[in-house]
């Protein structure tokens, strides 16, 4: 019987029982939301209307550690810990020195990371009375994990689906309904800003802004209903950071430690889950990491776009923060990767970026499907699109390494699996994809 | 921190290094396979053309117990053990006095249980220097783990997908493509079984038998290539002890042991699998534990069906086998779990019915998606139609026992998700399921 290791698993009962908040292992902490209106820093009370205090408490804490409660630990343990695996069947393929390591968050029932966050949200929503979620999905990834952990706390859930989305991928619609969450096409009859965008362009396909716009409308104008957003905000971020707390423990299992730490970004918490737990090391422990954020060219915003204060939304509602941005009325390509195409990213994350601990590169996707199939082929995980950015750069820092003989140990986030997204496989099988 | 269980892993380490035969614990072994010319018992030379020596010697063996290769361990290492979960959610919204327990096979990358007898499969045949494998697929859950399963070993694979299914369900055919193989719609122009069935009717839809005989056809005519089957057969039903023998395990670290075990049953693999390592605990260990098997009423070979020699495919290609049979030009209904249309049932298995050690039971399948959906909105993971019929009896079970307020401990297999079932979903959610 052979003993080498290439699955490091954590015992039941090593699942983390803290949130890791990387703002004071910042170099420098990120700049406060402004209201677009005073430009002064928004307040707990300008946010009261959408989110649970204690979500707010997050949003603004300092606190190194941040409890996890009882109840939301009892639904991570449906899914958590989840698994940390080496690559060896890819190394080999790529006859590269480097060892390659994964973490996999596909295996959530969502099929994803996002439940990391949907479960908190739920759960501190319900513990506050609210009786209703409302959010927005675009591909559905999102909309799929807050609708599956409404229903775990007995809360309604809206989601606002983009109306290209919800044609063309019934899946995902199907998906949220089973979970027992209420779908709209957007731009929808059921809020202002819906009906005045329809006003304007009957045959509209809608785009997130304008479904960030009716859900937070939708919430906004009711007294049982709270708003539920899926990344970028520091709290969604903070609650993805199990992946890296996870990662960090297995490494040790492995007796290893990344010299590389990789992943995609769409707004920022897949990526900022995985590798924000390894910044202390980096920037005051003096390991060197390097961190490595992987976007898509048709959507470059940490590699191409302008570090200043913008627009959450294409609708001009949400407060102003300073991120990297391609401005918000940037309408990127319809590329598969439908989770990275956002014009902004999480300010946390793009102030790492300024100051130089996260370095940030784009493929075109064409490139990112060539490593997805080699992924599945040798690892047998057919991966997200989204993920499958992650796979492309880690693929290349290993290349880098057959070139240089460096024995590299490089840890990438596999954040989702590509079940819903068939129809790229089949225009990258068939020759059809389009590079944006 | 609450320290309720509800997950029970195994370490990396603790995954089984034998699979366990379930024939020397048999009150009466099951009659051999005859062949239908001669009647004679079907010996060796018979099958070599279409198994590599070691699956056949595997699919006769008396011996209790056959270790596992150490390659076939490297590959199962990649997602097994897999989760015994403890279904407290679902057993809180049945308000039942039973404890609820399920073996998720979901979590491999194929979606199901059937890596567990593709990856030996490919392995053995590998090593008697095959190159390339055929087998046929209905909905296309074998043929995708045994797509995954010849890409890590270097095979060429060649899968006959159904007709209907094929133009159906184009998510599996991109996702077998994806992992390499070669899918071609059946009947094909490509054997002669084929075109003897084009030329009656070019417009059929194609049916499993015929699939069947394309590609054992295929296999036997071609001496660099053998065939594969995903069910039926004793060593296939051997390969998925894996799952029985790490329930055991896991059973005792819940600390308990379960009155009731449950598993769907197609071919029988996945109930096999399950059910077979807790079988000498009854039959010769004195426990008292009641099998039950979930079948769909539009094919009720096990409650509705005749004991008796037929052959396994409807182009009598096969050998003769004694089992429970609707006969072999039954055509069920086109019910949403494909994996269950199925006309005779794995003889092992149907020997232990007779002998009364294990009990069936058929759903129509609106029941069948009403417990899917609640499961969904209970535990999470939204299952297969397949996999929905052993929770539909289990939640019967556990109803039951809030009748008599007993407290029994229900153990089911939850063979695979249904994210490519989603239709079937959509239809029930809709109301326009069809009880056939």
């Amino acid at each position: 019987m052979p003993t080498r290791a290439t699955k490091f698993s954590l015992r039941d009962n090593q699942i983390p029982t803290a949130w890791f908040n990387v703002i004071p292992s910042m170099p420098t902490p990120p700049s406060p939301p402004l209201n677009p209106a005073t430009r002064q820093p928004v307040g707990p009370a300008d946010l009261a209307p959408l989110f649970p205090m204690a979500l707010i408490e997050q949003e603004v804490s300092t606190a190194e550690w941040i409890d996890i409660p009882g109840r939301v630990l009892d639904v991570y343990r449906m899914y958590r810990p989840t698994p940390l695996l080496r690559a060896k069947r890819l190394e080999k393929a790529l006859k590269t020195p480097a060892r390659i390591y994964y973490k996999w968050e596909g295996a959530s029932p969502a099929g994803s990371h996002k439940p990391n966050t949907a479960i908190p949200q739920a759960y501190y929503n319900k513990a506050e009375k609210v009786k209703r979620l409302t959010t927005e999905t675009g591909a559905g990834q999102w909309g799929s994990a807050l609708a599956m952990a409404s229903a775990f706390f007995g809360l309604k859930c809206q989601v606002y689906m983009v109306k290209a989305s919800y044609d063309q991928k019934p899946g995902r619609r199907v998906m949220m309904e089973t979970w027992g969450a209420r779908v709209t096409p957007s731009p929808s009859e059921e809020t202002e800003a819906g009906r005045r965008i329809l006003a304007q362009d009957p045959d509209s396909p809608g785009s997130l802004g304008i479904a960030i716009s009716e859900a937070v409308e939708d919430a906004a104008k009711r007294a049982d209903t709270k708003y539920s957003l899926g990344s970028v905000l520091n709290h969604v971020l903070l609650h993805q950071t199990v992946i890296g707390l996870e990662a960090k423990l297995q490494m040790e299992k492995a007796k290893d430690y990344p010299d590389v730490v990789v992943g995609c970004v769409g707004g920022g918490s897949n990526f900022a889950g995985l590798a924000f737990p390894f910044v202390p090391d980096r920037t005051r422990g003096g390991r060197e990491v390097k961190f490595l954020a992987a976007e898509p060219t048709a959507c470059p915003t940490l590699t191409r776009g302008r570090f200043e204060y913008d627009f959450g939304d294409t609708g001009e509602m949400t407060p102003l923060v300073e991120m990297y941005t391609l401005g918000h009325t940037f309408v990127p390509p319809p590329i598969h990767a439908g989770g990275l195409r956002y014009h902004g990213d999480a300010p946390a994350l793009c102030r790492l970026v300024k100051d130089g601990v996260i370095e940030a590169v784009a493929y075109p996707q064409s490139k990112v499907f060539e490593v997805a199939v080699q992924f599945a082929r040798t690892e047998g995980i057919l991966p997200a699109p989204e993920s499958a950015h992650a796979i492309r750069a880690a693929v290349d820092q290993a290349l880098a390494c057959k070139e240089t003989g460096e024995e590299k140990c490089i840890l990438f986030g596999l954040s989702g699996h590509g079940l819903l997204d068939l129809q790229a496989y089949q225009d990258f099988l068939a020759g059809d994809l389009i590079d944006a």
